[in-house]
């Protein structure tokens, strides 16, 4: 996605390390414009007409996921939560993700009564780097019998291996910004 | 706003301890259909033209702030984190917040790139009762000398005492939906 790739260059931040910061546009302050356009884009590469939910994960992928439903008949966004919630119901698909950023893992959870075997999911994250958050989800959409149209995320770091792997495992994974390398603050796209 | 109240009382399930849980329409699943609707309802309360900027806190608020935001010209979205992130610029708005649910502080923060004294923001977010999280948005928004449009609140338990404070100090609050007692799972909304 150009227009994407363009803001990536013209905003992003290579901060120590070789770490991208898109702070200022995706997951902390939101370019609402910006958002729309990655909405319809995510339409282009997932024209299933069944799809009827989306699933993401807090906090980032909610705001990026509710204005990409528009452009889905308004399908429901359902977020995964991260931490614990006091479900007295029980009732909850689990899945517990390892996080490398901090060394620890969290267990994700979404209400049954959420996501269940008549739907059809589109899967929406803003990042994607090793995939474990990815994973899970769809473990999640595994548990719930849903049918998973497919995955979309925003920016994907391509020179982690987790969209290789999925690709490899046959997941209709769209990144609509892949970064193969940054080098020294010099951002290289995957074409 | 009718529809609101007519959608918790079909939809909203109250849990032991008088909780309300909204979990089916606006903090786990999202009606983007209603979200839209809430989004023209706080344009409609909060005309000002010169509304640039929406505040809101992760996670359940980001979503409804992004669809509000499409009624405010596609103002930009600016959420609060509520964990110490790893900010190395050290260039941060922050205030300690005090939860009641956890009973334990937490921290909130907002990057001062993305609010300062040119902004005129309106505060959003999903629940309103005891008002720490709103008064610890507010006081960001003071430190940032931005001006304060008012608080837009979803829903607002006015049976504790966070609104009624807020509206004698006068700020500009405007809760879609206040409910004013749950008894015995029978709720009552304030006129």
């Amino acid at each position: 996605m150009q227009l994407l790739k363009e803001r990536i260059l013209r905003d992003g931040k290579v901060k120590e390390g070789n770490v991208l910061k898109v702070d200022s546009f995706l997951n902390h302050r939101m370019d609402i414009s910006l958002m729309q356009e990655i909405g319809k884009e995510f339409r282009r590469r997932f024209p299933q007409p069944e799809i009827n939910k989306i699933l993401t994960i807090e906090a980032s992928g909610i705001g990026i996921a509710a204005i990409a439903a528009q452009y889905f008949n308004n399908a429901d966004v359902v977020f995964a939560k991260k931490t614990k919630s006091k479900n007295l119901d029980g009732e909850l698909y689990t899945v517990q993700v390892f996080s490398f950023t901090r060394g620890v893992p969290f267990e994700v959870e979404v209400s049954k009564k959420y996501l269940d075997q008549d739907d059809c999911v589109l899967i929406i994250d803003d990042f994607l780097a090793n995939g474990q958050a990815l994973k899970g989800l769809m473990e999640i959409v595994r548990q719930s019998g849903a049918r998973l149209a497919g995955c979309g995320i925003v920016i994907e770091k391509g020179f982690q291996e987790g969209g290789k792997l999925l690709r490899e495992q046959g997941v209709n994974l769209q990144s609509l910004a892949i970064v193969d390398s940054i080098d020294n603050g010099a951002i290289t796209f995957r074409e």
